[in-house]
């Protein structure tokens, strides 16, 4: 039996549930965190709770409950579920009313889930790699927020997995890439230098994304922020993506073309390496 | 008490609800209608129920209900709340799945609300008209589907309401008007014809607008549909919008700039009517 906590409770998450009126329900109006479980400790929770206070700010969310509170809810639910390895799964939505676009008379309170998903945890032997496909980027304008209006998300994923591949890249207008339906986009160049594109309204700020190019700054691997094109990552020597979940990715085919050649580069291994690590050296001390 | 059906019960309104996991609370993976009730009789269900299939189709949403059976089901929330006038609400989401953005496997059973709520009804008087401000478009580029992806449409609405407004009429970047956050665009020329965006995956189809159209031209209003600019809207003689729960709502300023001499206009007052008639009409004669 998995637990989950739902607002105030906890809960068989087979039964868990929430009001038909949630907004989260009706006007995907909330926002969600998944935190990575590495070890049993929390990895990298500073950075998800500081987005997720600001993803609550961007849509006028205020919740009664404070970081520490909502730690707390998190270890307990990692301690009912026994959670060694694996993620934990928040989300906030601004709570359920009479149905109505506009928000609910100040008073409503924001609903509150909490679970967790067991993982095998990050294996031994670095990732053989996975193939990409590209779509049009067509998500509101503003994927910075991590709410769970996630429907293009969805799509892009379902064709994806339908084209027997892991991810589905968005190409703006411009023909840059933006970001994956899931996850960051990464390319590496000829010379071994690394490039992601630069955080902005258009883009989620992902906190493996933050963490690998602290990793890279840390190790002497070049890291350039700036746009990349379709057309650029499909020639880069290597490719990737960054993810809570799939941490260090390797992405060995775009649209069917061989990146480099068809295999995880070094630079990508090297940085999966160091996540690697990082995630045992943070979780032996605990958090 | 409020009776709603949900998945197979019709229960308290206040205590309904559906699984945590529901892809309609967690990606926003669903979509709905809102049909109105006028004297005990549902308006426009052929379109709605169209438009409805419409939308599924494009999630691939597949259901295992005929229109027949939701529209028994519709009949039976009706009759239990007594409805005479007001609206039903109907919400069909993916279903419930571990979460995971792909679509779930083949026989998760998609999810099924439907609520009633009453109002008024259209009164006898002509509404006075209201103000709408503008807000860039930056909604997800399919709003043609009725998902349930309205975080944005939300956002708007809310500034709207803050502006002491009505409604938000999205601007796109050429500077043209597309739709409100939750109604249709209309303006007015000097000359009294009726002018409204043409219908494209950049706005929703309403069933209103429809029906309007309808009646404008079995009336000799002269109707075109095309694009409109913000500039042009605000210079119009008339301006309105439509939804189902607003029917046809003179707008009498934009941006705080009047619209003619501010109050509702002739051809505006003219659809109302005609619109207020067939709601007499249709509902007289039944469903």
């Amino acid at each position: 039996m998995s637990i989950a906590y739902v607002n105030g409770r906890y809960v068989d998450k087979a039964w868990a549930s929430v009001s038909i009126e949630d907004r989260g329900y009706q006007f995907s109006d909330g926002v969600y965190e998944v935190i990575a479980v590495h070890n049993g400790a929390l990895i990298d929770g500073d950075g998800h709770f500081e987005r997720l206070f600001r993803s609550l700010g961007g849509l006028n969310i205020s919740i009664p409950w404070s970081e520490k509170i909502l730690r707390i809810v998190m270890g307990e639910v990692i301690r009912r579920n026994r959670l060694r390895n694996g993620s934990i799964y928040l989300q906030i939505t601004r709570g359920a009313a009479t149905r109505n676009h506009a928000f609910p008379q100040l008073g409503t309170r924001p609903s509150l889930v909490v679970t967790a998903t067991a993982s095998r945890g990050l294996s031994g032997a670095t990732p053989r790699g996975v193939g990409v496909i590209t779509v049009p980027e067509n998500r509101w304008g503003r994927p910075d927020i991590k709410s769970v209006s996630l429907l293009p998300n969805v799509l892009a994923k379902e064709e994806a997995v339908r084209a027997g591949c892991f991810e589905a890249w968005f190409i703006n207008d411009a023909g840059d890439v933006t970001e994956g339906s899931s996850s960051n986009c990464w390319i590496v160049d000829e010379a071994g230098k690394v490039i992601t594109r630069p955080l902005g309204q258009d883009i989620l700020g992902g906190i493996t994304r933050a963490r690998v190019m602290e990793l890279a700054r840390n190790n002497n691997i070049r890291i350039e922020e700036r746009v990349f094109s379709r057309e650029e990552a499909v020639g880069a020597a290597e490719a990737f993506v960054t993810s809570t979940t799939a941490a260090v990715m390797p992405v060995v085919a775009i649209d069917g073309e061989r990146i480099g050649d068809g295999e995880p580069g070094p630079v990508t291994t090297r940085l999966w390496t160091l996540y690697r690590e990082y995630l045992e050296d943070v979780s032996h001390g605990g958090e």
